[in-house]
């Protein structure tokens, strides 16, 4: 799935680049456009009571962009389990590469402790593992 | 009462300054540690039941500053009533004005109703007026 | 001018809001936009060697956003002079007001001294000055 | 090296925890920190040409953390070589770990062209390498 973010100006900083930190919040971004393309916002998710919070992180940075650069995002869902999920990321500008990324996700209810996606929301587990490239 | 900031790389954009945005997230640190000295905290108030959003800012910029750039914040209670509280603000950088300030807040209950302050909590309310300038 | 802007997850806060120091940036990517689509991008003012920083800004929130609101930003030119401009916002959801804001700009050449953006760039201002509301 | 770093009311988010993207940024302040405790500020660094951008992170969440948290940030040099470093981060709060992280960084200068530290400022490297742990 393809999620086309321009980079801000208050995204850039005194290297004249777009901030490293950025880049993990355009990958929740193509993240959450992915849940929504495959008709499961994030925000029915939590209304639902499932909150799926970030466990880690691994990028790397390949090319810098800068201020009104479009990052192509190619985002994909990785692995499901019961207890988590892993999404991978390969971010281009211009047709180069700028971006290699991971991140993992686990599965709480309301009150923070982890559940098994499958029986707390079976319809859900079973779309994601239709998703899984 | 004095908060000194020191501005993060990632806070400096492309034009090699401060982002003016930045400003309104120092004039939130500046007022919780301006509630921290007089000895009531914003995560003790939120933990009682009463929240203050911002309902309005108004900055002028005067002064770039940047990375590694100390800003000292002046921040002062400015005016209270029951249903809101005033904070005014004039941070200097090497001894020159770089940005004054101001920001309005109401007062609410958790659920986001708005509440007298002084009904709800006589103590916070006759503590911030003794600390009026 | 209309530009819309979903909020991020990233963007809200412990309030579980909009954290109110993002309108300011959304109120800068309204302004880029204003400015592609009349056809002179912030990219290429910087480039040819005219930058334009914000020198106040004047925000009063009127009611909470959350994460997947859309806002519907109305950006207008307010005024023109040589030395600085004015842009005033009208941020709408679901067709209720949230957020109204003005903004000011002066005009900077590459060294950081104001210039006369009539003298800098005279089909830009004529062209700025047509857009007037 | 220790780094202490409090936890921001606009670094939380919906969930009421810091969001993870922030993190990324303690990281970058406390290795800032790491580079003034040791003598050669990043300011001083950039000022004289070498520029040190992250090549990649790796951030393990272990716990969350919440607004008036203080995150107690032990940062070590892990390695040196003449290209690039590497920095590890172990953050604890109220005693228990929250985040295990790492960042690579390469060496560049003023025109983005890799170089050698060791060639460019042996003094800084002798210094680096005299404080890998």
């Amino acid at each position: 799935m393809t999620y086309n973010r321009r980079v801000q100006y208050y995204e850039t900083d005194k290297m004249q680049c777009t901030h490293h930190s950025n880049y993990i919040r355009f990958m929740e971004e193509a993240r959450l456009d992915f849940l929504d393309k495959i008709g499961y916002g994030y925000a029915r998710m939590e209304k639902e009571g499932l909150i799926s919070p970030v466990i880690s992180v691994d990028v790397q940075y390949k090319k810098p962009t800068t201020f009104d650069d479009i990052i192509c995002i190619e985002v994909a869902l990785k692995s499901m389990t019961l207890a988590k999920m892993e999404f991978g990321y390969t971010m281009t500008c211009r047709g180069e590469v700028v971006c290699l990324a991971k991140s993992e996700h686990c599965f709480l209810n309301k009150d923070n402790r982890p559940v098994s996606i499958k029986k707390v929301n079976p319809a859900l587990f079973d779309l994601l593992c239709s998703k899984i490239e």
